[in-house]
């Protein structure tokens, strides 16, 4: 694991669709301050020169390290955003733009990516070498800490978890291909899906607007069509979890995001599936352990990160 | 990467149930020489006898560092064998009882992880860092590298792909749980499988004792039973495959073992399948290879492995 003192500071940003949130962290992990500002404008040039005001009024005067997690494919370590659709963004390198406009060095990634490495080092996880995090909200992701690092893959683009095939041939993702886990599960696809089972004359208290936190409490007061979807989304998550554990062999996984949070039955329901069908010599001292840096985690995470690519010892 | 040189030399082992093969191996990961030696006697203690009399013949009075790769479970770096249902042994410590007999450093390890490191550092996966290795033979299983190492999880048994569980409650496996990956496409499970369904009836080609192979060249004729066992095959391993190369965006998956070296149609079928299955980002730039090694895989990445641990730098 990396060290970083309470005395470095770096930024952090968790870029959204609607919001984005600008954070003066310490290397312990701790939000110093915090801003929260509104995108009216989402083009890139909009964009940088909006966080780049915000970035400058919390470093006064600092050229501190800048982290930026935000939803979208990022490739590799090279700040450009392959897609980001919930700012119409396609092949825009942000990272540089960001960089140019502060001066400083900015480090660019996946919003869960991002808040799974301030799980990891600040929260939850801190201090374990092995371990998943896995946000269940709007959309589905995970971070994967191995050997105590944030692992990113060939292309800087593992932790996909939301886009496992569940359902070969199903239901159409936010993605654009069929079947994945995220499809099923987010809360934006639990809502449609309901709305969606009405259309089709389904007999239910819920209703069209119905959220993840009012299907779980619908299913546990017996409704018919939200027993079947929190059934299905539970045993679905809770296999591709279990399968996850089953190969990589965490010590921990640490359950985050919307969904789980305003569903605490369907939590405690996928705990319990991952060590049904986790293979048992996979689950040896296997912990399941709720987030704990809630909206934190991201600008947490970013900050960390972006402190963290300093120490070249530890490469990435 | 590590890096050894050709002048190094290891001992690398691959214990079945039934034979053992022991390897002189030179640090680019050729083999020297090597010897078959059939086990008549099971016991722990009569194996480390036969192995140390082929070892110390093939060191020739050298000190070199042995690497073990066995079909079983081992915990972590302990050296301990959880469980190897081929030998019947429980909670052994092989490791320690090798080294003592030996007074040599020994490295125990799966014998499917031997595998993908031999592949990994002298194979088809060579020189790249993000690779996954997969092998179905009589079993299946898989090795991890990530960030150019073998990656193996906190409790040293990642890679388990072969029990990730596709039919939840289904076809019981060796490994005692239901519905794992292994239950449905392994050599010795297809082989059942066959026999299972003839003695329930089914009108085929097929008999008994008919093995991968022959369930190919029956499916390609067209013969109902077999090509239902061979597309069910085919997709259950793909989607598997494919949802693993989602979470961790390797560049190579590399595919070996005796069902696919017997399946040729197949391992094609699978390779294309992953590029149906697995997200789009995460195959940008994917190659799907053949192992290279053969049966040499698992004596030379033992023997790399034992070589690997002599480099304190590279770590675990």
């Amino acid at each position: 694991m990396f060290e970083t003192s309470e005395m470095e500071l770096a930024i952090g940003i968790d870029l959204g669709g609607t919001n984005a949130r600008v954070a003066l962290v310490d290397g312990a992990g701790k939000v110093a301050q915090a801003v929260k500002v509104k995108l009216d404008d989402r083009t890139p040039a909009a964009v940088v020169e909006l966080l780049g005001v915000q970035v400058e009024a919390l470093a006064a005067g600092n050229a501190l390290p800048v982290g930026v997690g935000m939803a979208g494919q990022i490739l590799g370590g090279s700040g450009v955003v392959s897609v980001a659709p919930n700012l119409g963004w396609r092949d825009v390198p942000f990272g540089a733009l960001l960089a140019k406009r502060l001066g400083a060095r900015v480090s660019l990634m996946n919003d869960v990516g991002a808040a799974a490495f301030g799980e990891a080092h600040a929260g939850a996880a801190r201090g374990e070498p092995h371990a998943l995090v896995v946000f269940v909200g709007t959309g589905v992701g995970s971070g994967l800490i191995l050997n105590g690092r944030l692992y990113t893959g060939a292309m800087g683009v593992a932790g996909e978890f939301g886009h496992v095939k569940v359902v070969p041939g199903g239901r159409r993702c936010g993605c654009g291909e069929q079947g994945c886990l995220e499809a099923y599960v987010s809360g934006k696809n639990l809502t449609a899906r309901i709305a969606e089972r009405l259309d089709g004359g389904a007999q239910s208290a819920l209703s069209p607007g119905s959220t993840a936190g009012d299907l779980e409490k619908a299913a546990l007061a017996s409704d018919g069509l939200a027993k079947e979807l929190w059934e299905e989304a539970s045993s679905l998550l809770a296999l591709s979890l279990a399968n996850l554990v089953t190969v990589l062999n965490p010590r921990r996984v640490i359950l985050g995001g919307g969904v789980l949070l305003g569903c605490p039955a369907l939590k405690e329901a996928v705990k319990a599936s991952v060590f049904d069908y986790a293979l048992g010599v996979s689950r040896v001292n296997l912990e399941l352990l709720d987030a704990q840096l809630g909206d934190d985690a991201g600008v947490v995470g970013a900050a960390l990160q972006a402190l963290h690519v300093r120490h070249p010892a530890e490469g990435r």
